[in-house]
């Protein structure tokens, strides 16, 4: 399944919506070109599919939903964003960060003038369906709420680092945060715009939400034993950064005997290329790679066992596919 | 006048909202103190009362725009820390700032939770009150928009700091959206929430900007020629870090004979106290200061002249009360 195509040519719609909402126009112009240097680097556009399509399985028109699944992205880059500065992170989207170009104030501008965005998009989506009070009022309050919590996840993420002793329910907790708020935003958003029935809109939430920490887990697999190309990303990098992936974080608590020697490396940032092998080796002795790849299909079983409630339609098959495509890709 | 009585009371009915909104409960704790830290360290609550007397000067009750009017300093604070991030600023309300403390992700991060915030209070306001959707809309569609323009604003100040030729027009574009942005915003969604007919809405968004470039232009007096103790912060800082202010951008394009000496202290970190206060001094003698405070009270006389449309009440007096307020008060 190619995702870039979700919905026939519907990227090419986000992304010329995108375009319009953060254009080249925007003055000054250092602040046109940090806002768009990482919209323009590409990336899967999950979050805008998602609305697109939820929207469609609860009887709406994808199109109905497309300033939002815009502003989706806008919200998601801005994260990205504002992560980079905080991780001191070089590369995204196999090109150089924002802050690394620009610096990091103009980086901070560039993060907070995309989530400004969001809500400009949003407003000009229910203005053109004309949605009643209610459902105006929801769209917005999920997309805050979203936003607050990933806040939430992304400080829980940044504390783990200066700690050994997560587990995994803690680690969920703020995967659930940082990933799965956001990606459950995203269905519950296209299923209010697509004036899908309360249990229909919850339904889609609870699916987004799972597969959302599902999505995370396994990019966190990919991020150990996925290929750099296609990733983007430097191969074994969180490892460098410390970083608590679930993988880490269940070698350490059930893999005793290998527990100082990945905590050796863990956080390392001049660790050798050798030694990062050897820990990925080590982590794949412990079954802790295997373990999160477990964990993250049993997730995307229980989201797509949330899907009954909505009528078979290609809709719904494609988010059934789309489902196991968060476990099964390689990019 | 004591703005913080601004209303009988209001006051403290925004900061016991505020402090609703951003509760200590918020996880993790870390969150909970970055976010409330300036919050809790007083302020003038302009922007909040603003938008309680405008909903009031139109026939709404200020009560009605009380989550949004809680939101307005959210967003307001929102910005500050991200701006003493930038600016590299040590104090701000006479405490240390947010990434003084906690250091930068999290100051990062503490910002971006209330901007997100700032969304769910004003959907609940939206709720409480059963807006009709057009109004709702209007609502998000005004606060995006100046949250957009404010990093406009920020993303030029910035730029400024770089050139010696900043014009007075190019310095009131950068302030109409540093400042302008969100007291017209302020004005402007009391207005919305209290019902307001079109060209009252109108009438008091231009009295808000307007106001709100005196406003900024009058800290710029302040901050050479107030009290270290009334303003918060310490006299001269602006020409420490080389900000380009009415009175500096004034003096640079007028002034030729001092332009040399001005220019060499402009920007200077480490600039001893004997050398701040001869420069103050020498942008007295160019007329610079009289200058910015002519320019001030000017706007102030537009704005409120803007207010015409509006019946008389005693909310409408307090608007202009209000305004004089912003050029003559010493905080």
């Amino acid at each position: 399944m190619d995702i870039m195509k979700c919905i026939d040519g519907q990227v090419k719609r986000i992304e010329a919506v995108m375009n319009k909402l953060v254009p080249e126009s925007i003055e000054p112009e250092v602040l046109a070109k940090a806002t768009r240097h990482l919209l323009e680097a590409g990336g899967k556009r999950l979050r805008p599919c998602l609305a697109l399509i939820a929207c469609d399985a609860v009887g709406g028109k994808a199109e109905d939903a497309m300033e939002t699944a815009a502003a989706l992205e806008l919200l998601h880059t801005f994260t990205l964003i504002h992560d980079d500065i905080m991780d001191k992170d070089e590369f995204r989207r196999n090109v150089k960060t924002v802050h690394t170009i620009w610096g990091e104030p103009v980086a901070i501008i560039a993060g907070d003038a995309l989530f400004a965005k969001v809500f400009e998009a949003v407003a000009a989506n229910a203005k053109r369906l004309k949605l009643p009070a209610d459902r105006v009022v929801k769209l917005f309050d999920t997309l805050s709420k979203a936003s607050f919590e990933i806040c939430q996840g992304q400080a829980l993420d940044m504390l783990f680092e200066e700690r050994k002793d997560i587990g995994e329910n803690e680690y969920l907790k703020m995967v659930s945060g940082k990933t799965g708020a956001l990606i459950e935003a995203s269905t519950k958003v296209g299923a209010l715009l697509g004036r899908g029935k309360p249990e229909q809109v919850k339904a889609l939430a609870e699916y987004g939400r799972l597969i959302g920490i599902a999505f995370q887990i396994h990019d966190d697999v990919l991020g150990l034993v996925g290929e750099e190309k296609k990733f983007g990303k430097p191969i074994g990098s969180d490892i460098r950064e410390g970083k608590r992936t679930l993988i880490i974080v269940r070698a350490l608590e059930t893999a005793p005997s290998s527990r100082k020697k990945i905590a050796s490396v863990l956080g390392k940032r001049k660790a050798s290329k050798a030694e990062i092998k050897a820990a990925i080796e080590m982590l794949k002795d412990t079954g802790a790679i295997d373990h999160a790849t477990k964990k993250a299909r049993e997730l995307v079983a229980r989201a797509k066992s949330r899907l009954d409630v909505l009528p078979d339609s290609k809709a719904k098959r494609f988010l059934l596919e789309l489902a196991d495509f968060t476990v099964e890709r390689e990019f």
